[in-house]
């Protein structure tokens, strides 16, 4: 049986904040739990707020958003955050992250910024926060699995879910390739990505109007990996057919 | 606190199950909890298994399968059960089915299908399948949400995820749009697809090599629509920036 919690109470969060001890103040965490934060507060934590009254936009940011009546400083960070345009359709920009995810706006958040004239950006190195969250509740002798999530639209179909961007202890990937079924037939391309799996299912706890920006999820059994990082999602451009 | 549990030992499912009673007698379920069933096993249920020895493959498949070493069989399945390819790079088939997913293979599982020479497809129509399986457990006093999950892969992430392919009982989306933040920020675009991520989190209890078809989730709060289809979920091919 697995069990998921929402901590919530948490503090506004401010640059520098430790995120474990606040985890830790607020919720119950265990060893063996996978805890799951929203990439929003970790980005809070390490000041990734950018000031809209600092952003020069480009000429390129001007024109595109005086066309779809869209704030060119807000688009300019969207570019700067990006390191290719995927799709810039209407008003629609997909983008490929500096880190490898696509999705809408490079990640770029307006709401909860903590006033209309700021924009919270995705970390700079989402496995090395987790690494860094995760330290904090080794250090204070729980050994548990940490995933920064975000809420990603898809290709295909309608609304958003949670996403892992940012995973440490925990490798990111259950392989069933070669394993047989109960009847003796071969697995031969099932392999799940279980901490996309994790985040959508803390942000059943979580929501995502309301103060919850942590789930702790017990039970589950997870493959421990000091060296687990992003990089097996990412799937190669060589080998993807959508971009 | 969501709690979800995994119904093992239920048996071989044959053509005419009736999965509800045979969840009732090996799970733990009540009135309030959202059902994940496999659809696999809603396929078995339904008889959706094509025995390959009654297949005719079109030269179309007959030809692509020789060059990619595949079953001439298994692709005429696949060519059977889609409306459109999608992409046909490699050995790689996406089609979107005739209920408008778009996946690999159109669903087809050569896997679990209880032979090596039949293949199980897709239920013909899931939401209907999901709303007898709820209509079972009504019927059994119980007003339980139901979901039939299948995995499927994505673009740019590598491994796959569960998601929802049938539901009943429950709306597939939560919206915050119009909502506002701690902030007072309105969200804009925030509509959330909260029965993938229930399929999601089942996967974690099922697995997809142990006999675990079932997952009970309970302590979610959804959104009661006995109208409710996987329609909202089905991105228009007019919105769609990568068909």
């Amino acid at each position: 049986m697995l069990t998921i919690t929402g901590v919530a109470g948490l503090p506004e969060i401010e640059p520098g904040a430790d995120l474990a001890a606040l985890v830790l103040a607020h919720g119950d965490v265990r060893s063996g739990d996978v805890v799951v934060v929203t990439s929003k507060i970790v980005s809070k934590a390490e000041g990734r707020i950018i000031d809209l009254a600092d952003v020069e936009p480009s000429a390129f940011a001007v024109r595109w958003s005086a066309e779809w009546d869209k704030d060119p400083r807000v688009v300019e960070v969207v570019l700067r955050e990006s390191r290719r345009i995927v799709r810039q359709i209407g008003p629609v920009l997909i983008t490929e992250t500096h880190h490898g995810f696509v999705c809408a706006n490079a990640g770029v958040d307006q709401s909860s910024s903590g006033a209309h004239d700021r924009v919270v950006v995705l970390p700079d190195d989402p496995d090395a926060s987790a690494r860094r969250i995760r330290a904090g509740f080794v250090a204070a002798g729980l050994d548990v699995a940490v995933i920064v999530s975000d809420t990603f639209g898809r290709p295909w179909r309608e609304g958003q879910t949670d996403v892992a961007v940012g995973v440490a202890g925990i490798h990111p990937m259950v392989s069933y390739i070669g394993q047989h079924d109960p009847h003796g037939h071969e697995y031969r391309v099932q392999e799940l990505c279980v901490v996309d799996e994790l985040a959508a299912a803390a942000e059943l706890v979580k929501g995502n109007t309301s103060r919850v920006p942590v789930g702790v999820v017990r039970g589950h059994t997870w493959t421990p990996d000091d060296t687990a990082t992003m990089a097996p999602v990412l799937r190669d451009p060589s080998r993807d057919l959508f971009r």
